[in-house]
Formats: structure tokens, C-alpha cells, sequence
């Protein structure tokens, strides 16, 4: 028999938007011994989590919890379940994301119109009121942060205008949740989708969703109990029982409320690495940690700039957790990220579709967003780039990321 | 704001049929630092594990790999990719989870025959193959085994009947992989799901998973790029697009192929898990793994009976890994499981639909399966059974463990 060898991964900067370095705490965490599904020990945590996840997603909903799964697993969660077979569903899209939820939309068998604004800016919100207005659709699927493009859309009265008429509002958050503010009460979201792997720090497997009394509303039309779990029928179903079992939110909420009724198996260590993940974010504050995220941008921006690199995208839409760069021309950006990690350790990333060979993007997010990590990653760019013929006055890059560190003003 | 306290969960002998103590080894590996999705190192690993899934199913395969998900994803995944909306599914039942497959089946849009056996026994695989020839279905959905009920389907005939008929057969298998034999190739099997949570001993969290030629070739029928990822129209399928994203098995096959295309974010931790996992069955092997868990079930049995307590279900078709027991007469069986859990930290399983509270189900699965645990829970079980007023002479469960145990007789 062929000899695997013991697990020995090297230790990576990880600068991308995702996933990101994981704070020991939350590796510590994943490494206790696991409790049973239905241990009172167990069910508290869980318990506790959906707490903490009402406080992250700031909203008094009473649902929060995880969805067994990567990120996409909740988006398609949320909607398969909230979008019913010839549902209207409104898109805007602004990047590769937007074209994501596209996908999944039509595959829940959804009438999709979609709008699209072009990459590296975003919508105008009364572009999106207006449509709204003329596609009359029954739900709004819309990416907050984008991490193919860098830009982060402002959400408020696109939520105010969906509640005036009568659509719902679905948020994928999976890049901005624990890293910039998403307000799911006070922006009248009515359902979002965040992520783990990336500002919360936490590796992929879950994905955290909140959704309101009216989200909640539209699943229980769609309810149906599973099959040899029921006594009798089982559905007395207003609309279409949704497609999914494994996604049907309104099993999941029946298996996260008291009743605890069987569904999946929870996911016992990733239950543990996000309720340790979250413990930080809180104990850390939201706003000191947006607050964080910002002043780590301005130190990156400030040593990109100072090496001569020019940032892509619209300045006022800029998602503060992911800084997308220009390849300077004639510089082969796929080497240039080899070396970075070949010997230096650090990954940033590469883009997608049109943007494939422009930019390079680099996150800043979470627990890999602190200071020996941007400086390190400066020094090495520099190095490397100047192991690629570009030009760059030595020792900049560094010193001005540095400037910002000691003036300290958050 | 209120205080999270330090996660701490109590130690626990898991005797159920999963989840199941993981073995330490499996602990440290999830306490790596991540490395990111697409880092060298990283997709080295997810292709040892593909090499190492193989052999856990015993087949030749190309495509063995995990969804990452709990082991109804799993099968969630292969039913809603090779059930094309109207094919004609077969489904036998002798527990709850096979109506789970037939509740699955229907939201993936086929048109459902179920068989059922009376629980506590399996069918006759003449039995399934007549109906074969009679409901001549696209697919044929099966457990193979039930932890419901304890009960093992001899799969061989069917697999040559579906093969004969031209019938795919999806074989759930989430209970007995890497506990009792799963011949992939052998039985032909064209989908396998395995789980990691129970004799894999590994957190839930993924589902490992198995399909052939046959099986590929319906996929590449439904095949579609992403929306953001293709170029062009994208979509050129005979049938009709899986309506899942997440689940699109035609997809996830091309993000674990060289060509690594884009879907969703690995779970890195859990992939490190799975891995661990793998390498320890393997190094144990699989016939000496088998032949564990008979042994460790034989003493198991021995000591039940030795106490006066009788089985439940069909000897014939018993599941060496999870042993149903009758709850005494007059005995409340949910506090006897409880004072096991509080005082002894003894966790064994309640059960579903028409058996609750008439058994329990005790598991004997992967790193739970040793002598030390089986001893334990006799011990402990006897003591309970004693406070709850029934007359178990003293002493004897053990006794006729230890004798199994001294024989060494495997």
C-alpha cells in the first residue's frame, strides 16, 4: 500500500479575499473532542451561536443560524427557499457574483431579469429603485461585497424600496459580513448570507444566514414535514414544497429551534470553530473591527501607491476588505504571484473573467488584516516586482505603509 | 455585552450510531493552520484524498472526492444530479432513510415507486429485482445500511439486475463505509455516498462519494458552465440542467480535475480531517477493520444477552455496527439514557417513527469501537438498568464480554 505522509501544511500569509489565515483559537477549538448532536452540552452551543449570530448580522430576527456548507450553500439555501418555481427575481449585477446568483435563480426555476452595471463601479441605487419599479419582482437578489471586482454596494434604500414593494430582499454578505457594517434591521434586508473563510476568520464549511418574519412567512407556505419523520400527510402546502431537502430552511429551523426535529447531522467541529470565531468578532466589538479593517486599507493603499501601482475600480465604491491592483504592463502577474508564494510565502489572487491578467487582488480580512502581514506583504511585493524589470523606487512601499502605522489615527 | 465562556465540552463514550468519538489524530489535523484553495500544497492534498476515497470504496472509479456538506448532501447531490426531472426511480424501503431517498427523489421531480419491507428485516433481493423488471425505473435509490432499524441489504444481486436493466443504482452508504464491506466495483454500484461521521470516525461535515462511467455520462448530459465563468452560450445538455448549483455533480467533478475550475471554497479544515481519516483506515486496512468491528460486536452482543436484554430485528440481516436493543418492559427508556449520559457520560440512541421509545440503538463505530468503550457502557448500563428497578444479575454483562474479549478469537 502506497504511504501517505503525516499532515504537515507549510505556514502561509494568506493576503486574498478568502480563504483567510485562521486565528489559533479557533484551530485550538476544532480540536476538542466532539459532543453528540442531541447532548444538552451540544444543543446550548448551538443555542449560544444563534445568538451570537443575531448580534454579527445586527438584527433581532429571530432566525440566525449556519447552514451546513460553504458560502454558496447558504445563497442557494436562502433561495431555493424563498423562490418559488415562476417567482419574478430581480438581479442587479456588478461582478462575477451577481452572475452567480443569476445561476442559482434560474435553476430554481425563477423568470430572472437582471440588470448589470459595469465591473469595477456600482449601482446607483435609484438605478435598481427604478427597475424594481418596472419588474415588479417578487424577490431582490443582490451581492453586497464584491470580491471579483473590490466594490461593496450601498444597500439601504434598495432595502426600503423593496418593503414599499412588497419584494423580498436577499444579501449575499459572504465577503463584507465581520469586516464592514451590514445592517440587517436598519437597511431592511430580509434575508443575508454571510461567509465564513473570509472577514470572520474562520475556515470554509458554514454559512451564517438571517432572514425576518416576512422571509419566514414565504417558507412556511412551502412547509412540508420529511418523510418518516411525519405522522399522516405531511403537506398542506400554499405554494410548490421547495426543491431542495437539504436546503429546505424550513426543516432547518425546525432542527435549530427547540423541537430540534432530526434533519442533517450538525457539523460538531465547525459549530465549535464558528462560536469560538465569534466570541473574537464580539469581544473585539463590530465597530472597533470595521474600524480595524479600515485603518489596515490605508496602510495597504498607502504603500501600493507609494510603490507607483494604481489601484482598479471606482475610489467611493471600494470594498474596504479587498484592494484590487493593476498589473503594471509588460509584467507577467501569474509569475508574479508564484514567486510571492514560492518564496515568500504569501498568496494574493489572481481575478476573474475580463479581469483575468489586469488586476491582482489582495485581501484584507480578518485575522490575516494586521500589520506585520501588510508590511511583509509590501516588502515582498516590491522585491518581486523588482525581480520582474518594474521599476520601484526602493524601500518606499514599506515606509509609507509605515507612516500611516505611527500616526496611529484610526 | 453578554460573556461567551471558553468552549470546554465535556468528554464523552459516543455509542450511538454516529456522530462517534474522533481519534485524536483526526482532532490535531483539524488544528493546522488552512492553506488557501488553490495553493499547490493544498490541491496536492485533495488529490491524495481522492487516491485514498478509492480505495475506501473499493473501486477503480475516476471520481471519488467529498461534497462538502453533511451525508445527506451527499446524497442530495447524487440523487438531484442523476435524477432528471420524470425519470422513473425505484425506491426500496426498510427504514427512515429510505424515506429520505424517496423524499428526496420527489423534490428532484422523478416519478416515485417505492417497495417497503416491514422494519426490522431486508428484502429479499429477488424481491427488488422483480420489481426492477416490473417498474422498469432510470434509477434505482437504495441503504445499504439502515440505523434506523440495524438492518444490512445484500446489494450484489441487485447491482447486476440494475446493470441488466439499464437502471442506475445510487446506493446510500453513509452508514457502512469503513465499518462493514462496501464493494463498489464488485456489487456495481454506479453512485456511492459514504459519511465521515460514523465509522470513518471523522466530524460531519463532508460526504465522501463515489460514481462511474455509467453514472458520469448522465451528468456530462446535463452539463453547464457557470453563469461568470463560461464564455459564450455554456449550455449545450440532451437533458434537462441540474437545478441545483451546489450539488451540480458536473461541476464539482471539474473543480476536483486539473482543471480546478471555480465553484465553491474547499473546506479546508474538514479536507485535512477527511485526509487523517483516510490514511488511519487505510493504514489499519479494511478487512482488518471489518473483522474489528464484528469482534467488538460479538462481546457487545455477548453482554447485552448475558443481561437479559433482547435484540431487535432479524439476526440474518443484523448491521454489525449498530446494535438495536428492546427496552425492557416497565422501563422508561429516555431516562435510562439520560442517567447513562449524566452520570456516566454515556450517550447511546433513542429511535425514529414506529420504534420510539420500544429500542435503543447502540453503535459500535470506528474510533468508538474498542474494548474499553464496550466494557464501559455494559458496566454502566447494567448500574442504570439496576436503579430503574430491573433485576439484571449482577455482574454478568461484563463477565461474558470479558470472555469474548479473552478468547481473542476473531
Amino acid at each position: 500500500m502506497k504511504r501517505y505522509e503525516d499532515l504537515s501544511p507549510s505556514l502561509r500569509c494568506i493576503m486574498t479575499p478568502g480563504p483567510v489565515e485562521v486565528d489559533p483559537r479557533v484551530l485550538r477549538a476544532m480540536s476538542y473532542p466532539v459532543l453528540g448532536q442531541f447532548d444538552p452540552e451540544f444543543t446550548e452551543l448551538m443555542n449560544e451561536t444563534m445568538e451570537m449570530l443575531r448580534g454579527l448580522f445586527a438584527t433581532s430576527n429571530k432566525w440566525a443560524y449556519p447552514v451546513d456548507g460553504t458560502s454558496r450553500s447558504g445563497i442557494e439555501a436562502v433561495m431555493v427557499s424563498l423562490i418559488a418555481p415562476g417567482d419574478r427575481v430581480l438581479i442587479p449585477v456588478f461582478g462575477r457574483f451577481g452572475h452567480l446568483l443569476h445561476e442559482i435563480a434560474e435553476r430554481c426555476g425563477a423568470e430572472v431579469f437582471t440588470i448589470e452595471q459595469t465591473w469595477g463601479s456600482v449601482f446607483p441605487p435609484e438605478e435598481v429603485i427604478a427597475a424594481i419599479r418596472s419588474f415588479k419582482p417578487d424577490v431582490v437578489a443582490m451581492v453586497h461585497g464584491e470580491t471579483s471586482t473590490g466594490r461593496v454596494q450601498p444597500l439601504a434604500e434598495i432595502g426600503r424600496a423593496c418593503r414599499e414593494q412588497e419584494a423580498l430582499l436577499i444579501v449575499d454578505a459572504v465577503a463584507t459580513i465581520g469586516g464592514v457594517p451590514v445592517e440587517t434591521d436598519a437597511w431592511m434586508l430580509d434575508a443575508v448570507v454571510g461567509g465564513t473563510q473570509k472577514c470572520l476568520s474562520i475556515p470554509s464549511g458554514m454559512a451564517p444566514i438571517t432572514y425576518n418574519d416576512r422571509a419566514e412567512a414565504k417558507l412556511l407556505k412551502r412547509k412540508q414535514v420529511e418523510r418518516g419523520l411525519r405522522s399522516g400527510a405531511g403537506t398542506a402546502s400554499e405554494l410548490p414544497v421547495v426543491r431542495s431537502n437539504y436546503f429546505d430552511l424550513g426543516m432547518l429551523q425546525d432542527y435549530w429551534s427547540p423541537r430540534r426535529l432530526n434533519h442533517h447531522t450538525e457539523m460538531t467541529s465547525m459549530l465549535y470553530a464558528l462560536r469560538e470565531g465569534l466570541r473574537l468578532v464580539l469581544e473585539e466589538g463590530l465597530e472597533a473591527r470595521h474600524d480595524r479593517h479600515r485603518f489596515h486599507e490605508r496602510a495597504l493603499i498607502a504603500g501600493l501607491t507609494a510603490m507607483g501601482l494604481e489601484l482598479y475600480g471606482d475610489a467611493e465604491s471600494k470594498l474596504t476588505v479587498v484592494t484590487c491592483v493593476r498589473i503594471p504592463a509588460g509584467i507577467d502577474g501569474e509569475s508574479v504571484r508564484s514567486m510571492l508564494l514560492g518564496r515568500f510565502g504569501i498568496e494574493i489572487a489572481s481575478s476573474f473573467g475580463p479581469l483575468q491578467g489586469l488586476i491582482w487582488r489582495i485581501g484584507t480580512m480578518g485575522f490575516s488584516c494586521r500589520e506585520n502581514n501588510v508590511l511583509r506583504l509590501l516588502g515582498a511585493l516590491e522585491a518581486v516586482l523588482v525581480r520582474h524589470g518594474y521599476a520601484v523606487a526602493a524601500g518606499e512601499g514599506v515606509q509609507a505603509a509605515l507612516d500611516v502605522y505611527e500616526s496611529n489615527v484610526r
